[in-house]
């Protein structure tokens, strides 16, 4: 297992030019004490080495995060005698931490006596590669669960206990609910009424102390490394063997709930209509990548509908907006896990699918990807807008008749702006899509290069959303 | 005279999910503090008007400086009684202060007694709009000047006495120095030697208190309005007339050193050879566009030698990298630039070049520059990389021999990427120009369409450089 | 005129420690940041007196203000070559800026069309060493005025115009109103009605840009030193001589306004009962105590009440909690106002009167005022609490029954402190007082002994309280 | 088990005052940032049960750490509906987490193969009641432990295995030390040689990730809760049992040492000498006060004596001045121990030996103390100064010739002060003792009396020093 450390370098004044008005001069360390869990500026160029163990370290020890190192200009071009450098080993990997056994058992005992429970998966189990025991309770103990955004493909989204398309009902009804490395934050609506029961009883186990307890009281707490907490579970349930009878009212009613969501979704994929929807699109893009390539995504609906219609069949495969819901994130994180992947599992390919608004913050980016070749694949779902696109007709009208620039829309984009011509003015390729053969054909010619990167831009209409959610009102929680 | 605040407004999350791990929580006002004169969070709706009226106050009051003002999620939909909001009128144009006379007497004395004279022109005398002023006081005492980059125009750079082509000579051997509203950083080298005499005299003129005596202790401190003690010190020049004599060894010695550094550059301008340099390229566009244009610039090279090579005929037109230097702020400051000049001044075009690398930070921008009509023009001076370009022969090797990409020199960029199709991309006009007749006629083009924007992307060599510097060591600071 | 500036020299760990967990290891620059106007760690031990001469210039430059020096621990015993060093030489005087002579002007024709004037002096007109002329505005134009905390005796407090006895009314009424390098934050209500006209006219007068408008427009804003602008003001009176009719509506109000609340006081002054009240108190105090005296203050009642029984007759002779309202300064205040004087003024006697309360915090300076033999005097006006003490017979029976602690008022202080053996404690001369007589006899006898610090506790009844206030409703903003 | 929160609760400006320069306004939720594990302003009166929630749990759970709260003033008067407020109940015990069980296999096969064991308990492993756990492994396993300040009674002093009196010969010699809580921070000296064998294997045991690794790079990591952490030892242990030898070489030499250092300071505790020195007044001291009292120091050599002087029996009854050697703590420390023994354990006597300087930071709080009548028993060991005190007759000398204040050296402090008598003006008992037999009397006569405080100040010589150490070089990191 390897932990990848996070560490952010930057680059500060000269030392001796301090308080007379160097060159981007300004108290970084300061500026970024929120954003990370370490901020330093070593003190000489000796102590580096020193001082990068320590942010590696700090990175990945505990929850993991960024940490911030910053360079006077000056360390550059200094040189000092390499016998006074303090030379330091690489961390050893992070330790590991387990629940107390009476908290296990108590959770264990919570569990068996469950009417309706849910197993809720976090990305803190996909960064614990917890994959493997979590796998192994879903199926011993017959577990329905439900995956957050980033803790997709931890048990592949094709288990049969998955229950990711009855997210509502399953939250809303559930009456014990295991919360494996998730937080109880928005994304997961506070874990509060009226999107949970009152009185659900939840199994919290984290890496974190501090988290345990946010917003709901636990009925049990487990501290410790996901997936040394799910193997004491299994340890746990193989002494005192229980399964969650698959014939259960509670199993019905999800199965219910999923088929008919299902359906739904089902009825929107097959549309013909011109332009497409959403739901056309991610059924195409579904039917044509390879199942173990690593999907990034963000955006407002293309993010939301793509979880849903995108099965994620492998852990940590999934990148999207996450925690902060900030987006621009998405091709700075396709660059990674392509150069990641590069170096490591080179047959895995980099599939990135984005808003249009999305992609507005960083998609200059792919001269970076073309300067380093990383065959990464974009797909841009356009919809000329946030949340839905203007009318292009109307559009057109307003141009015309030169409306003064304030009546566009705050979330209304150009229409028709052809992504794909950014890529190929960096040597990619590019593909402008209208239809579903059009898409088809796209989607073959860049999975068939292995050595390009390729950019579809799919026109869909500026009017498909999503479908109609059960808490519509309480839209700005319900990721 | 109109003063311009700038007010940047964010929003937060809802007040009663604080501590709950809302959408996008962070502590944005503390966040905010380094950055800005004010942060601020209203506490409410009713007192939005107040808060509004502060930060706008305070921007434009006293040194200006943006200020934050964070909104709360929940204010978005919130309604109240219109009788309990708490209105506030705009406030007042700023204030203005002057100096004290006998300090206006006394730096009148310390010019009268010059023998090397230099007045340097910073960008607080734009935002004081002291031009009238600046440039009687130029003509009454026959004094040579330099503007810093942002003061270019103030007093147009044809002006007989712009020194800026013998700027180290001038810098370095002045024995009296006017400081008008510019600071002695990195920019100006700190007022120290070698790059200044040692025993030279700054007369230092500022609006804020804690910038006088920076790095050098000066000779006279004039705190107050830069155009307001511009007219205080005409006014004691009226007094007691004095002109420097254009006879003396120090315009003879700064005239020589400009022709001699003229020439140079002529040389560089007229040079035939294919690829342009920066030289040539700069000749074409300073022949072809209006003298009455607002220029943006940013780049390493192109923004250094596009400085010296395009001169300024108007104040307060023209923005660039600015006392931080940091790169990725032309294409926001074009479009700010065209909002204004379109409700005030549609005759002014807004022209803005780019060196490749800064335009990779928000080249994404030309979405909005589309969607708003705004008919900017964009030049890329392209050479491939930072500084300079890699050969793209070199390139070519590298790459088809598959070299892992850790090979890319960090200050090189894609050769031959077609930033003009980005243009095209989102409906404006791209044109890829290697050619001063390609050039020639790109630029012609642009200009004439007075509705559309457009994108040059000019090709010189990768290789092409700055000339020659006095001060190579002090490269760090030599902007 | 001398500008004392305030500099904060703090040590920190040593730079090779840092990140390691070093002796007292803090972010302490950054900790700093919120209450300096500058916060500095110099890098070297060459740039430390570069460093201090921007410190002190930045702390007496512009709006004065504390600086932070952070001094790494290893520099104690760290040596440089003495070439090396830095040198600089001590800053210039602060510079001086004047207000626009248009807004002179208005200003004036405002003052002379107004039928119920007032000019508040607040403690910038202290700093300034703006005494002279302001008296001279005063006596010039016959204003009512009114002096802030601190800037009690720019005018003396016994001049005939002084209107500090009918505070509220004064401020209520005013018509036009010239705030003098006063604020309009909570010490002045803000500016706003009740306690103020809805259609007053501000002259806000400031040498802060960003100060002038806050809370309420100005009729006219004059930006500049204050004791400059007061000069330009009496130019301009002298040009257009105007003065205030003594015999106004307004003045009568005034004066009977006064005459009556002096009464009042005068009443509670000369009561006979035992215990004292605080008026009978200060009553003594005054009729001892010389005039030219320093007086410190700070305390609920005790800094208030004597803040109108305490006249002062020179500037910057009144300490007290000032703009923040905080407690536990007084003493700090003290011991620097008495170090200060020992060097250029020795026949001034430093007085500081405490609230039992206040003195809590900081009693235990009466150590340094010892080990360094300063002659202050100190008087506790001791009420057993914070605003009212509690009776203490009622103490006695609750602490003789063995009630829980919990049970005492958190205002309330332990009855019958001795703190004047403190004093005696450290070889100073203590004094416990319950009557007038005894009270007069300490006075006399510390203020005799010019050598030896001394500490009279004064003890008062519990439940003397302030003479009723008209806006008992905003007392948390009645200062 | 109980584990006590740190909360602060601040009172903060009006909500609707903001920005207008309400009292006291600041940004304090900012302030506190750099202090607090979490600093919070509730938006709302209605979400305070939740956010003091969060505040508890966040100071208790993991790491333990301080909380802030800031609330604003309006909150104080302001009322809300009974029903809209959002109750929550008090938060679960801590969770507990061990270590993974190869990890505790690994440290017992290292501390099995070890010649020269040493244990460090670390004040962890007091927050964590470990104390019958480490006992036992001590016993278990025949191990020299040495604790850290604040552990000191974890295991008593007097246990046999304890070689605090060895302590540089422990760290600098022992190949594999267990360290149980304790930080490598300067208290251990980082870790490093030579106070540390270079090749030392430290197996560090430890509640926060984070602190795993720091400084050096351990042989085992064991992350978890102390005491859970310390049981998985002794059952790895009971596994495979093992006993260090008491008949080793390196038990010889500790013993050795032990038996060498313990008759210098019987030496120095036994002169006769007066003024008694601190060995003399330690023992006096020891030999009086009950085992099972709380002890509270501060102080530079009082403390660092003092700890060595007078054993701890049990745990969590030593409070110093901890990590961050903050003076000034002591008193604020010994009210809150004497407020909580006051609830669960009156027998229990506070007692608080300090510094004459460090009482200077706070000895006012013996109002507090006298207020609450809180039988504390207050020792000043009075030196006359910080580290050394300046011979009185010297000062004498000084003082009387009218030297400048500034010829005080800044470590002194006034000679002869009678704190004593502080105490006395608040009605406790205070005591002044030059001799032994006056140190005994008055240890006698407080320890009797159980409803008073008092205060015993003892002079001792200026000149009375630390026995000489071995690592005096390196001072500044000895403590």
């Amino acid at each position: 297992m390897n932990k990848l450390p996070l560490i952010v370098i930057g680059g500060s004044s000269d030392r001796n030019q301090e308080t007379m008005g160097a060159f981007q001069e300004f108290p970084q360390v300061e500026a970024g004490r929120l954003y990370n869990k370490l901020t330093v500026r070593p003190s000489s160029l000796e102590v580096i080495p020193a001082v990068v163990e320590k942010a590696v370290r700090t990175s990945i020890y505990g929850r993991p995060g960024s940490c911030y190192i910053d360079i006077p200009g000056d360390f550059v071009n200094l040189q000092v005698n390499k016998s006074s450098v303090k030379y330091v080993e690489c961390c050893l990997p992070p330790p590991i931490s387990m629940a107390k056994q009476s908290a296990v058992s108590e959770a264990a005992s919570i569990i068996a006596h469950s009417k309706q429970p849910l197993l809720i998966i976090g990305k803190g189990a996909a960064y614990s590669h917890a994959e493997n025991n979590i796998r192994k309770l879903v199926d011993l103990c017959g577990l329905p669960f439900l995956p957050t955004p980033m803790a997709k493909g931890v048990v592949p989204d094709n288990h049969p206990n998955c229950v990711a398309a009855a997210r509502s009902t399953a939250l809303q009804y559930a009456d014990v609910i295991i919360l494996l490395g998730a937080r109880l934050n928005w994304i997961l609506h506070f874990g509060l009424p009226p999107r949970f029961r009152q009185e659900v009883k939840v199994i919290q186990i984290d890496i974190c102390a501090e988290e345990l307890g946010n917003n709901v009281r636990p009925a049990a707490s487990l501290l410790g490394d996901i997936n040394t907490v799910t193997k004491q579970l299994l340890e746990e349930f193989s002494k005192r063997p229980w399964k969650y009878p698959s014939s259960s009212q509670w199993w019905k009613r999800l199965r219910e709930k999923i088929m008919n969501n299902e359906e739904k979704s089902k009825g929107l994929e097959l549309q013909k209509s011109l332009p497409m929807n959403y739901y056309t699109v991610f059924r195409h893009i579904r039917e044509l990548i390879p199942r173990d390539c690593i999907l990034v995504s963000e955006g407002a609906n293309t993010m939301d509908i793509g979880r849903t219609m995108l099965p994620n069949y492998h852990p940590r495969q999934r990148l999207d907006a996450g925690t902060f819901g900030t987006m621009g994130v998405g091709l700075g994180f396709a660059i990674a896990a392509a150069m990641v992947a590069k170096d490591r599992t080179p047959e895995k390919r980099v599939i990135c699918i984005e808003g249009d608004s999305a992609f507005g913050f960083s998609g200059m980016e792919l001269e970076t990807i073309c300067r380093y070749k990383l065959p990464i694949l974009i797909i841009v779902v356009n919809n000329n807008g946030i949340y839905t696109g203007l009318d292009t007709d109307a559009w057109k009208e307003m141009l015309k008749f030169g409306e003064p620039a304030t009546c566009i829309p705050p979330v209304s984009l150009l229409p028709n702006s052809h992504y794909e011509q950014i890529m190929s003015a960096f040597g990619g390729k590019g593909y402008f899509v209208k239809t579903p053969e059009e898409l088809q054909n796209a989607l073959k010619a860049s999975l068939a290069d292995e050595q390009t990167p390729s950019l579809i831009n799919v026109m869909i209409d500026p009017r498909s959303e999503r479908k109609k959610q059960e808490f519509p009102w309480l839209t700005r929680s319900n990721m």
